[in-house]
């Protein structure tokens, strides 16, 4: 693609893509940006211009054709296609990750989930046995992984993350909350609910 | 205060206090616009840009002082006190919560953990007792709590949600991968790892 989009457009996609799947399961048909922006507290006018930077996917006055549009924006966003990923850490939250089982309608598959723990490594959760994370380097090599998620205690977040980027990882989605440094070209999503929780209560009185 | 903040600076506050914490616990004092930018991968502008809608917070030539910025942010964000939170959902996610003991420095209590499966209420979930969601109600008026997670299957989360907003809930952090729908002057922020994803794969070759 020639330009360049905003970040901000992006982040909205996945938004948009969830949104469209939830009303396909509806059995609904035919969407309107109208109804789009009502459902996600985002306006008519945002969403239209947000999807004109990628093309033309609705006509006026008869909306959009939901599963259309999912597709075009799946494709957009490459996952139409299966992404390996991998789980750093088996706590509760890599736990709750590897039992999870919504990623694989969304374009992800879950390929191994690490720790260094002893006593863990070995271990069943769920379909997954917790490997050694010594293992980790060769398996994102061998597999050419690009996407891992780390659930580990915030004092050794920075330290995986290193690994995981010399080994190959390019997107990594983090649920430890500090900051992480990672070399440009590799892109970090945080997860961290006190930040979620702290953006409300500005709002409350 | 008098003039409206766009919500998206609002969304960068809680990520900016998150650094400058950081920053404190490595023992620093001082820093600057530039050093904050550096660190989240978000121009020194945009930084000085975002405060200056709050206030007069450095001088120019030496930057801000760590300590009285955090806490001038902790103010705006109104987490200079302590915000009582409940806890739907005695599932992984829920329990990963629960025992998650970055809460409290971040200016939230949790209150209590709920769920409606019998076999769960009662049991102890570190130092919590499951409760039964048949109490939810109850507990939140008469605490008047306003904050709650939903950590619920997809399929019970928007029911959940209303139940939260009749008893007087206004902020619900969701990790259900659903759209929820809340009446005006209720917030709902969402965690769902497929969207955090989603939103990287754009980017990766």
């Amino acid at each position: 693609m020639a330009k360049q989009i905003p970040d901000i457009v992006i982040g909205r996609l996945p938004v948009y893509l969830r949104a469209l799947q939830q009303m396909k399961q509806e059995g609904r048909q035919v969407t309107s940006s109208q109804e789009l922006g009502e459902r996600l507290g985002i306006s008519a006018a945002q969403i239209r211009k947000d999807l004109s930077q990628f093309g033309e996917f609705g006509k006026q006055g008869t909306g959009y054709n939901i599963e259309y549009l999912a597709n075009q924006v799946r494709e957009i966003l490459k996952v139409n296609r299966s992404w390996d990923v991998i789980i750093v850490g088996a706590g509760d939250i890599g736990r709750a990750l590897a039992g999870y089982n919504g990623f694989s309608e969304r374009g992800f598959k879950i390929r191994g989930i690490f720790d260094n723990n002893a006593s863990l490594v070995g271990s069943k959760q769920g379909e997954f046995t917790i490997s050694d994370s010594k293992t980790m380097k060769e398996v994102i090599q061998t597999s050419g992984i690009k996407i891992a998620m780390i659930a580990v205690p915030a004092g050794h977040a920075q330290q995986v993350a290193d690994q995981l980027v010399e080994a190959g990882i390019r997107a990594i989605l983090s649920y430890a909350p500090v900051n992480l440094n990672v070399p440009a070209g590799v892109r970090v999503q945080n997860i961290d609910p006190s930040i979620h929780l702290q953006r409300m209560t500005y709002y409350l009185e």
